[in-house]
């Protein structure tokens, strides 16, 4: 009777055993087996920019709470000093508008804003002030004999040259008085108020060591110049005009390191240079063909626009206003 | 001797069957899980995977900060859905990269951007891709009797009628498959690609609940034009152009409730409508003008400017292209 209950046990014991094994083994297989991502049937494209979106937004997110906390603590990279020349007429707040929009996504930008004014305008102060954005507010008035008059052709006499200078020369009186090891640490870009600017190129100057450089599209009658990179160094330039100039590209086109405006203190744009030189008479004191860094993956990738907004035209203002019944001058366009 | 065998073997049996039991139901918990797709080697796979990691992770960086702070509890935002047309031009990636910057700092913003093509190109594709935004991209080819040629005033025509009535009809068919009690909450903007918007006008037109109206700079040949507000209500326009139209507005200068663009199935903008008159073939059967939403400080402030970007001169690329010395197609400007 024992020995039977003994063999019964074992039987069943014997019996789970083997189930359970099965079980077991087929539980581990499906575990072993490629996951069914259901989610997947979404085309993959729409969830990446919907991941990228959300992503983006929380980026800000924390980027606006950090800043109401401690400092960040990130590895220091090289601010960007922006040197933005600018004049008033109608699509002046508008473009800085735009132009403070693509910066704000840019970390450690400084802008320099340079009115050519012989006072700061409320216009750009106000929109500074909201901008969101770390600046210094500068003015220079363009010397009379240099300014364009009303119905001079834009290429006549070049533009901004006086507010370049003055926030060349801010910077480096500004890097004086900043004690500390990497006051010298930094890359000094010149971006015009009209132009366009991808994020990237930002990224690719952030490394300038002393002039770098990359093409820049829908400039000088061409869909683009550009330095034209041969093993690793520009060999030329491709461009419609004078390719015989020392530096024949746009100011879009060029970055230089903090280190070296600071090196070369009396270094500035020449506004007497004739057309289509005043970037050559900046670049010659600083650099030869041969040291420029190309960037924007061997100068191949146009990251930069120099794109120009019409002139509105005002009409229908004038013969309003002529009736009296013009616009607003209180309201800010 | 036998009982103490059978309870050996019975506590042997006992205790093979809790552990058997432990481990299924862990395997069986292992299986319910949701699915780690990390090991899709898929880039696109990856890619999404990898973003909704750094999702995850900012989740949990806000979800502590926020722990911290009092808790905030921020009601659902209305999303806003943004109608771009677009069409190939010169300047096209340049203005789509711009405004991309400024919608990149808008919270729960959806851009259905239409291209005036018999398909997407692959240049809007990537842009969009890259963009970091939840977009939809459609297209649809402008009628041939409706195009404008070469040489056309811009006015002659208006441009974008279809591509604004395709991201309608998508927003329509995309709202009624999605289930849900807020399917209908959302805004309609129809925002070209050369215009200029501040943040601002974007937390202004959240609130919509029929048709919200406010100034557009440098339009109709004005600094600006403009609902008159009196009372809180529009009595009136400024603009310089047949006031007497039935809303004298430029697209850029009012959204439309999603709920109210559901509930009129058929209300698109018509492309015979007479020139100045397209705004107003879409809002006649939404609204009338008292029941118009006055916004920007009762249409006090201008934050949206209809610039336009000048047309690129090509001469010398021509002249390049003439000696087989152009600029590289391959290259995407």
């Amino acid at each position: 009777m024992a020995t039977r209950m003994k063999l019964k046990l074992k039987t069943v014991f014997v019996l789970y055993f083997m189930v359970s094994l099965l079980g077991l083994v087929y539980a581990l297989m499906q575990l072993g087996q490629r996951c069914d991502c259901t989610e997947h049937d979404m085309p993959k494209d729409r969830t990446i920019s919907r991941l990228r979106g959300e992503l983006h937004r929380f980026q800000e997110q924390i980027r606006k709470s950090e800043a109401t906390k401690q400092p960040q603590k990130q590895p220091a990279k090289p601010t960007i000093f922006v040197i933005t020349p600018t004049y008033a007429r109608l699509v002046q707040k508008a473009e800085l508008t735009r132009l403070s929009h693509t910066f704000l996504h840019v970390p450690q930008l400084h802008w320099i804003v340079v009115e050519d004014s012989p006072h700061k305008t409320p216009l750009v102060t106000d929109l500074l002030v909201k901008s969101g954005l770390t600046y210094t507010h500068l003015h220079m008035p363009t010397a009379k004999d240099r300014k364009l008059q009303e119905g001079d052709p834009s290429w006549l006499k070049p533009r901004g040259v006086e507010q370049r200078n003055e926030g060349l020369r801010w910077l480096r009186e500004d890097r004086r008085a900043q004690p500390g090891g990497d006051n010298q640490q930094g890359v000094v870009y010149f971006a015009d108020d009209d132009n366009t600017y991808s994020l990237q190129i930002f990224e690719e100057m952030r490394t300038t060591e002393r002039v770098s450089v990359w093409p820049v599209g829908l400039v000088g009658g061409m869909k683009y110049e550009r330095p034209v990179v041969e093993g690793g160094k520009v060999v030329r330039f491709h461009t419609g005009w004078r390719p015989s100039r020392p530096f024949p590209m746009d100011m879009a086109g060029f970055a230089v390191s903090l280190k070296l405006v600071l090196a070369n203190p009396e270094s500035c744009f020449d506004g007497d240079a004739p057309m289509g030189f005043l970037e050559s008479s900046f670049l010659q004191g600083l650099v030869t063909m041969d040291e420029l860094e190309p960037k924007a993956d061997n100068c191949s990738k146009v990251l930069v626009w120099h794109t120009r907004t019409e002139k509105p035209k005002m009409k229908r203002e004038e013969a309003l206003q002529a009736q009296g019944l013009g616009s607003d001058r209180a309201v800010e366009v």
